[in-house]
């Protein structure tokens, strides 16, 4: 089946994403047939990944790679976000030194966003840096968290707090692995979609609506699914390329992030995942907008009525602490100065980075969040 | 007193090196008064040190940093290279998030090559990369480590196997600070100003030559220390530039180090410190290279005398075991495709790559070791 190929046309080392039907059985040719990858890989891959996405697709990636002339080896994970810390880090750096990794050896992260943040930190700083491709399985990989070249694992007091830009040298989304993925982690990654929309892209914001129902892959016909597999990863492709290490336009990327990670942190990463806290971030953001005077109430209800038919979280629990969200808001790393920043809607496909949001307005949206959308 | 000014053009992040006695005292100015700096760094100072370090120089830095409108804060950590763990890293994130450092926020490393190590890979990493200021104390770092922007910390079963590279905003050099370096490790930092005399510069290597003694500070005239410190932190600097992230011309800064390291990790980094491990390693180089035909006997001879001169331990341990080093070799970093890379010198002021040293010469060469010089 031919592959969809996405460019991500970074000055030091672009690279491209590629989306295709069994895309994992053709890993291995797609590696050898890159002129570029050929010569920059070694023959070694470390392969790091859980015990589930290793069990379904580890044999097929494994055949492919060897097939295509790669030694093959592995690191398996337990699985979750409360292991993406610096302790597992050190079981990848204990694989990579029991396989005698070399400069010119690379880690493949075949796994959802915590496999792919943790094994791109792990090349970031195993030898100073080693190659890293990126096989996304999980839809929030495969839109977000995989292509850009963010990652990190987490500090006990905050998300992401300890990290490095590394970029990958390829990224390759097969679709298929979708097939697998729990329904709740399939809606999760619905809002980072959505979110794509609402900073980047009317037109994809549009297909969402027309759809009657997002909240299972089922419903979603495979014509919507390949569009909004491309038309996510080319915002973030593009957004990226133009800037890479978050110095400006990058930040936008963090709508919906920056109330999501609070919400996290603040309900210790149990009762919501990071794409349910971001959706939860993004109609915050959205009534901040509104309250601001910089958006319509309007979109400010389609966005949440697209959130909702993705079947996600729309509520906070009552005995959320809002009053901690603003000490907590200061401690995170999007803060310049003091001034917490928040990206915040103008329009559908159009954001705006805002530092001066009265403490009030997040408080009284905050609070909001705990009673029934009216 | 006037400044002596080493550029780093490194095209992405071009820095200075400046070397000014009584410099600590004027660093908040430096930071000041450039234009580049001033707009980059952010009013927050978190200043990495130890112990005797922070003591001797700690208020002079901090009162010059405040005074030019810094706040300062501090992380002292305990000195030695068995504390350059991830697990030190992690005080020096907690220490970030109790003083809620942001992504304009500096480290400022005051200290030797291991303050400096871990301070550049904490900047590295939190936040995914925040500003470093070196502020070298030790000889040793003022030439080597606080320049070139690798940090990194060691494995528990090699040295460095973590890091990143991470080039600092301005490295400056206090000399005044080398009054209060332990003997030791004043000796054990002439093993890496030699070592730039042989791959580099041959007239810093007859200035050495041309002095009585090296073996204290008290014995180096006024103007060959500085002389020394100018060559030693313009070689490091011409070769950093012209190859950034070691792919190829850097690896000749390892003159002495493959087998360093080695030697260090043999001997569980308490016998011998990276200097004399270094200078060890350039003797047994010199000795390769002979054997191979490739350096006169004449000029190992006189290499061999100026490490001598130096002070620097010149013979391995009786039981030291020799068999052991080849197979330590193959797990360093430097390996490429199964072989070890020998950086070996052709003349004085000259050094290339070698990858086929037969183990047999490399075994001898380090038995030998175990011997007086004849």
């Amino acid at each position: 089946m031919p592959a969809t190929e996405i460019p991500v046309p970074l000055p030091q080392q672009p690279y491209k994403i590629l989306i295709q039907e069994q895309g994992i059985a053709e890993i291995g040719q797609h590696l050898r047939n890159s002129h570029l990858l050929r010569k920059t890989l070694g023959q070694k891959i470390l392969v790091v990944s859980n015990p589930q996405i290793w069990k379904h697709y580890g044999d097929r990636l494994q055949g492919s790679l060897e097939a295509a002339g790669y030694e093959v080896l592995s690191c398996i994970l337990p699985a979750g976000e409360r292991y993406k810390t610096l302790k597992t880090i050190q079981k990848i750096y204990d694989c990579a030194l029991a396989h005698r990794l070399e400069r010119s050896s690379t880690l493949l992260a075949l796994g959802g966003g915590v496999i792919g943040d943790m094994t791109g930190f792990a090349a970031a700083t195993w030898l100073r840096g080693i190659s890293v491709v990126q096989v996304p399985t999980s839809l929030l990989a495969m839109v977000d968290a995989a292509i850009g070249g963010k990652t990190g694992v987490n500090h006990p007091q905050g998300k992401n707090l300890i990290g490095a830009f590394h970029q990958p040298m390829l990224v390759l989304i097969d679709p298929e692995t979708l097939q697998t993925l729990p329904g709740r982690e399939f809606r999760a990654a619905m809002a980072e979609v959505i979110k794509y929309g609402v900073i980047w892209d009317e037109q994809l914001f549009q297909a969402l609506e027309a759809s009657p129902r997002l909240d299972q892959l089922r419903y979603v016909p495979p014509s919507l699914l390949s569009d909004l597999l491309k038309r996510s990863c080319a915002a973030k492709a593009k957004v990226v390329t133009q800037d890479e290490k978050e110095a400006g336009l990058r930040a936008i990327l963090n709508y919906g992030h920056t109330l999501g990670h609070t919400i996290e942190s603040m309900t210790r990463y149990r009762l919501f995942n990071h794409g349910e806290a971001v959706g939860l971030g993004m109609i915050a953001a959205g009534r901040i907008a509104v309250a601001l005077q910089m958006w319509s109430q309007d979109c400010c209800d389609r966005q949440h009525r697209l959130i909702q038919k993705c079947g996600l979280p729309t509520q906070l629990p009552q005995d959320f602490d809002s009053q901690r969200v603003l000490s907590l808001l200061r401690s995170d790393k999007k803060v310049k100065d003091g001034a917490v920043r928040f990206v915040l809607p103008r329009a559908i496909g159009q954001v705006t980075l805002i530092d001066q949001v009265p403490d009030e307005v997040v408080l009284s949206v905050v609070e909001a969040l705990k009673s029934p959308h009216a």
